[in-house]
C-alpha cells in the first residue's frame, strides 16, 4: 500500500493531532510567564484582597449609623482614628456612633462595614463629621476574598498567560508557575536550486525563502525554531537531515520541499524510511496546500511541506500551528482570530476542496465588518504575501463567492 | 494655573503624541527582525526572481511550436536536454521545434517562453516529445522580475515585518535591515501598602500587581519593561524613582499610583517639580481612565497611570500602547483589532464621556459577528478582567446600548 493516500479533509486531517500529547512541564518566574501556558490549574493560596477594603476616599462607618441621614439631617459620628494607607485597620475597632477616616485601598477599621465618600460629608471639628447620606452594608467597600477566596481555581490549565493574568497571580503572589515547555521545531529546506540568502546568486539558482518564513511563523506562536540549513534534492541527504532532526530532538520537523512532483515523493520516501515512523497523511483536500505529508513518530511529528512559500504559510497557520500549541498544552489550539467579511468581488472557487483565498482587509476600524479584496498573483509569487491580511475560506460545497457575500477569514497574526 | 487642567477627549488625548519623534534605528539580522519596524524603504537590490521559472512540471517550449496542438494533432518536439534542478536554464538554447524538460521552478531555458504540463504530454522515445494542447506565451512559467523589480520598493517604513515579509526579504538577499529600536519603559508602582508577590503578607499590605501587569503589557507591544519596584507615598521617593528612570534613559515612565485623591496629586507635583517637564494632561473623559496624568520632558513621556490595575490596563491600550509604537517607528500607532459585535444585554452609559466596557466574546469562530456581555465587577477586583477579551467601546454621545445593538469591540491582544 506503500504511497497509496486518499485526499483526506482540513478536519480529518486536524483529527490526526489527537495521538499526540502535551509535551513535558517545566516551572519558570512569573514575570517570564508571558505568552506561556499554564500546566496546571492555579487555585489561590490565600485569600484576595486579604481583607476587606475601601474603594473610595472618606469616611468608614458601621452602615447602620447612617440610615436615617440627609443634609437636612446629617449624621453626626465621632472619628476614631485615621487608616494610614499600609496601616493595620484592625487596629481600630469602631463603637456605635464612631468613624475613622480612610483612603481608596485602605484596609476596614473593626465593626465597620460601609465607608461614605468624602464628598457627602463634613467635617465641623477634628473629632466630628457629618454624614449627609446613608451608605448600605457593604457600599463602597471590598470585603476580603471578594475577588477571590482561598483555595478557589484562579486560571486552569491550558489557559495561555496574558498580562492581566499575570497581574491576577502577582497579587495572590505566586511568583513561580508551571508551564509547558517550549516546542522544538526543527527546519529543513530542501533544493538543489536553494542558496542562503546571504550568498551570492549563480545562474538557476534562488535564495531560500522557506527557512526565514517558518523560523519567523514558529517564533510567532511560540515555538523555538532550529533552522537546519539547506539539503540537496537526495534521499540520503534529506534522511540524514530529518535524523539529525530527531536527534534534537525536535518536537515537529518541518520539510519544505519543491513542488515539482519528484520531489515531493522523495519526503514521502524519506518519512517511510525512517525507524518507527508512520506516515499518516499523504495530500489533504484543500488549496493550496494539497500536497502536504505527514508523518509521525513516537510524539514527534514531521511535515512534509509544499515548496512553495505562500503554499507553506497557509498549511502552517491550517495545521502546523494547531499542533505546535497542542504539543505547548493549550486549551484552544485553533487560536487564529476569525472574523466576518464582505466580499469585495467575485471569488471562483472549485467544489469539493476548501480554498483559502489571499485577501486584503479595508474598513477594519470596528465601524462595520471589513471588506476583504483577493491578492491573486501565480502560485510562485510572494508580492501577494506582503499585502494579504488573512486567508478567506471557501467551503468545498462552495462553488465561489458573489460580490459582497459575508464570508470569514482567518487573520494572519 | 498649576493644578489646573480641564478634561480632554481621547482624541485629544492621542493628539498629544503627535510632538513625540520615533527613537533611534540600528542595523540587525534579518532572522531578529520579527515583529520590529521598518526604519527605511526597503528597495529590491536585484530582480525577484532572479530569472524565468516554471511553475509546472513539464517541458519548455517556444508558445508558437504549440499553436494548433490537439489530442488528435498533437505538436511533435524534439528534446533538447533537460534543465536540471538549480542548474542554468540559459545555457540550452531552444531552436524551432525544440523543447526541454523542466522542473517546477527550474529556470527556462534561451528562446523559451512557456511550459507545458507533463500530463498534456507524451514520450513516443527519447529524443521526441508530443503535445497535446496549445499554451499561451508566459503560460506556466513566471518571468524574471515578475515579483519585484530591481529597485522597486518591497516594503515601507514603519511597517511591522511579519513572517512572511521577513520571507521575502530573505529571497532578496537582505540579511541586514534597519529597524527602530526598541523603547525602554520604565515601571514604578508607588503605595505604602504595597509589597512585593513573593514578600510575606502583613496586615493593612497588598501584593503590588501593577508592575508585572504592566511590565507584561510592555513586552507584548515590543518594548523593554524596566521595572524599578515600589515606593513609598511621597513626594521624595517618587521624585528620586522618576529621576532614575529618566537617566536609564526611559523613553516612557509609567508611575502607576493609589487612586486615592491626595495620592494623584502627588504624581501631579511630582511630574511638575521635574526640571524641564511638561504636564500636558490632567484629566481625560473617558471610563475607566479618567484621572489620567500626562506629561513630556523632551521626547520622554510620563504617565501617571490610576492605581486599580484594571483601570491601569484600559490606559495601557488606549494611550500607552499607541505612544510606545510611535516611539517604535510604528505607521500605524492603533494597532489594536477592533470587531464589531453584537451586545448581549443592555449596558448603561453616561453621556459626555467614552465608556470602555470589559466584556467577554462568544461566537468568535467568524460564522458571524461575535456576541458580547459586559463582564461587571468592582472597580478594584482583578476576576472580571480573566474573564474579558476585550474592551467595548461606547462613544461619548450615547446613554448606552439596548440588547443587540452593534457596538465596536478593541480586542485583547
Amino acid at each position: 500500500m506503500k504511497g497509496f493516500f486518499q485526499l483526506i479533509s482540513a478536519d480529518e486531517f486536524l483529527g490526526l493531532f489527537d495521538g499526540f500529547a502535551p509535551l513535558a512541564t517545566e516551572q519558570i518566574l512569573l514575570n517570564d510567564c508571558r505568552a506561556r501556558t499554564l500546566a496546571v490549574d492555579v487555585a489561590a493560596p490565600e485569600a484576595l484582597p486579604p481583607f476587606s477594603r475601601s474603594t473610595m476616599d472618606g469616611f468608614a462607618v458601621r452602615a447602620r449609623d447612617t440610615f436615617g441621614s440627609s443634609e437636612s439631617e446629617p449624621a453626626l459620628l465621632t472619628i476614631a482614628g485615621e487608616i494610614a494607607m499600609g496601616a493595620c485597620g484592625r487596629d481600630v475597632v469602631l463603637q456605635p456612633g464612631q468613624t475613622a477616616a480612610i483612603w481608596t485601598g485602605g484596609e476596614l477599621p473593626g465593626n465597620s462595614d460601609a465607608v461614605v465618600m468624602v464628598e457627602f460629608t463634613n467635617q465641623p471639628d477634628a473629632r466630628t463629621v457629618e454624614v449627609y447620606r446613608p451608605v448600605a452594608p457593604g457600599e463602597n467597600t471590598i470585603r476580603a476574598g471578594e475577588d477571590f477566596e482561598a483555595d478557589a481555581t484562579v486560571l486552569r490549565r491550558g489557559h495561555r498567560l496574558r498580562p492581566q493574568d499575570i497581574g491576577v497571580l502577582a497579587g495572590l503572589g505566586i511568583t513561580k508557575v508551571n508551564v509547558y515547555k517550549h516546542p522544538v521545531v526543527a527546519i529543513i529546506s530542501t533544493g538543489d536550486e536553494l542558496v542562503q540568502p546571504d550568498q551570492p546568486l549563480k545562474p538557476g539558482k534562488i535564495r531560500d525563502i522557506n527557512s526565514s518564513t517558518l523560523a519567523a511563523l514558529v517564533e510567532e506562536c511560540g515555538g523555538v525554531p532550529v533552522p537546519l540549513g539547506i539539503i540537496g534534492d537526495n534521499l540520503e541527504s534529506m534522511a540524514a537531515a530529518c535524523a539529525m532532526a530527531l536527534d534534537l530532538p525536535a518536537d515537529i520537523v518541518l520539510l519544505s520541499g519543491g513542488s515539482s512532483v519528484g520531489r515531493r515523493d522523495f519526503t514521502l520516501k524519506v518519512f517511510e524510511q525512517l525507524d518507527q515512523t508512520e506516515v499518516l497523511a499523504h495530500g489533504v483536500s484543500i488549496r493550496p496546500g494539497k500536497p502536504t505529508i505527514f508523518a509521525r513518530r513516537g510524539n514527534t511529528a514531521l511535515f512534509g511541506l509544499p515548496g512553495h512559500v505562500g503554499s507553506a504559510i497557509v498549511v502552517f497557520h491550517l495545521f502546523v500551528r494547531p499542533l505546535l500549541r497542542r504539543l505547548a498544552g493549550a486549551g484552544n489550539i485553533m487560536d487564529l482570530r476569525r472574523v466576518q467579511a464582505i466580499t469585495a468581488q467575485q471569488i471562483p472557487s472549485t467544489i469539493g476542496r476548501e480554498e483559502y483565498v489571499r485577501v486584503a482587509l479595508s474598513n477594519t476600524d470596528g465601524s462595520g465588518p471589513p471588506k476583504a479584496t483577493p491578492v491573486y498573483g501565480k502560485s510562485g509569487l510572494l508580492s501577494p504575501l506582503v499585502q494579504a491580511d488573512g486567508l478567506l475560506v471557501i467551503d468545498r460545497d462552495t462553488e465561489g463567492l458573489d460580490t459582497g457575500e459575508t464570508a470569514t477569514v482567518i487573520l494572519f497574526p
